[in-house]
């Protein structure tokens, strides 16, 4: 049997934890609720007893590389401390990896939750086969990782990657990190629905009004349906959504010149309704994405790309993720594999 | 005798060719006039020259280890051929680094000025033992070099580093480039004389006015001496290229997480009137810079730093560079040094 590694995605509500071979086949996945309202202490135990019980039912038939754990926060790689996470509050500064190790008696990887991700669709996804990339995940924030040289780009304290928190509107909405007009108050899940109450604030008689009041779960999928319809409202949100993504996937192109650049997230299903406005963009702010050969945005979204100007032969690719929410899963387990390399 | 490269900075004034060490030691430097209306054969011609008699000069004494260059302008690294060139109008789409090597009959190594500037600061300058670092030049334009493992990162096509065409006000004014609101309408000396104009359309009677009207060769230094003298205006037009630099290093800093950012090219002497601002906005929109540690301005100018949050004990580093006009001479000798490491 080939050698396997386990990957953990810690979510804010699902515990996901899976053994993965070398080849890149899910041997077996095992989801648990994250109970984080018993604390830190009561998670860390559960995850550390399910991986404990993974291991030792292969530990026979197939040796264990490793371990890689994908937190939702902002990772010390030098301390193993979380530094922050929304999801997880009574984390913070939290040596969480000195606290997995110490359970399991053997050495583990913490990485951010989005790094991860963009390792795993790098090992097995949308970029596949590129050594760089970068990704940009939409779920309740806006994370992002880099893939230099094959690798997780950490920089020096393991906390590159955060495109969520580049500023797009100087004087815009306040963040969470305590800046003003970041990305991930204009295209996460949580800023949709937010822009959509700020237009419900102005026209209070509309469909979209209507749609926001009679339904309390009102989410960023309810947003993208009512923009699948048609509804004006909703599709002028995410035209705002595409074009901050495609300010920063421009900034992106013109200081990384990567040739991928991936979109997940559980808000990139309303790629539809965004990426239009996100390509209109990137064709006018990138030096390297060249607009003349760009016929068809849906041949976009498929993966096909633009190219650069005449001459060179090289395309820049914008295009969906491929993995969905195994990417972090994928990504944790891959960790194990490539360090040291 | 040390081995020696040579390395040419093409202005759009001068061009600078120099001998230099595996050391550092600069052996020889010259400087001729870059005749631009002449064409750019004619250019191309004086500088094969110029480098062909230094080759010779030294050929019994030190073996050669290569022929750098550095161009101002947008290089194809696969290609070689010029992109564009706002300093060699008649560069656009010449393939420059086949018209250098047919002439000289040897391999020589074309790369953007910023990329070259940045490599000399690595090398010898502000970023020296650094692997890791960025640099901008503030100079006609806002130029930029990203350094990554000690080597120049091109990205896929070699046009990685545009660090100046980073959106930072998506209605802002039109870019050379066909964007709107790029860093470099708002950080170059080309802006700050041209929102110098624009504020005296606005008060025509300051001595911003004064000093615009009766100075035909108003410049970004004659800004910066007004500035120094304590004219409002002046200083509130440094307060914005400040703020522009910092919303852009701040995007730098969360997606990049390197360990030291250096900022140079002419106007960048105006350092003391843009860096309050600038260091404002990084405390404000980095994730890794955290204000608390920053007492002194002038401490950070000296290369002091701020520190990451409490714990962590690793800075970010903003610092002034350090090699003046020859950062892109050293810069460009160094090429062929490390060129296959």
């Amino acid at each position: 049997m080939n050698r396997l590694a386990i990957g953990v995605d810690l979510g804010g509500t699902n515990l996901r934890i899976a053994a993965v071979d070398e080849q890149g086949k899910l041997v077996e996945k095992i989801t648990l609720d994250t109970q984080v309202s018993l604390g830190r202490d009561h998670v860390i135990g559960e995850m550390c007893n399910a991986i404990q019980r993974m291991s030792d039912k292969y530990k026979n038939s197939a040796p264990l590389v490793g371990i890689g754990v994908g937190v939702p926060g902002i990772i010390d790689r030098q301390t193993g401390l979380v530094r922050e996470s929304p999801n997880l509050p009574d984390w913070v500064d939290y040596p969480a990896q000195a606290a997995i190790e110490q359970r399991l008696k053997t050495v583990v990887i913490l990485e951010n939750d989005a790094n991860v991700a963009a390792l795993g669709e790098k090992w097995l996804g949308a970029a596949k086969d590129c050594d760089d990339m970068a990704m940009l995940t939409l779920g309740t924030g806006v994370g992002g990782g880099l893939v230099v040289g094959g690798k997780i780009w950490g920089g020096a304290n393991g906390m590159a990657g955060e495109f969520g928190h580049t500023t797009v509107e100087p004087d815009g909405h306040i963040c969470g990190c305590g800046n003003h007009g970041c990305l991930e108050q204009y295209a996460s899940a949580t800023a949709m629905v937010r822009m959509a109450r700020e237009a419900v604030s102005r026209d209070g008689t509309s469909a979209l009004a209507r749609a926001l009041h009679s339904d309390p779960g009102f989410s960023a999928k309810s947003l993208y349906n009512l923009a699948a319809q048609g509804d004006e409202d909703a599709r002028r949100i995410f035209r705002y959504v595409g074009r901050c993504l495609g300010i920063v996937l421009s900034a992106l192109v013109n200081s990384l010149n990567l040739p991928i650049y991936v979109i997940g997230g559980g808000a990139s299903s309303a790629w539809d309704a965004f990426s239009p406005a996100m390509f209109e963009e990137l064709r006018r702010r990138s030096l390297v994405f060249d607009a003349t050969t760009v016929q068809d945005p849906n041949a976009i979204h498929e993966g096909a790309a633009a190219h650069v100007k005449p001459g060179s032969g090289h395309r820049t690719v914008i295009t969906h993720a491929q993995l969905g929410s195994d990417a972090g899963l994928y990504g944790a387990a891959r960790l194990p594999m490539i360090a040291g390399s």
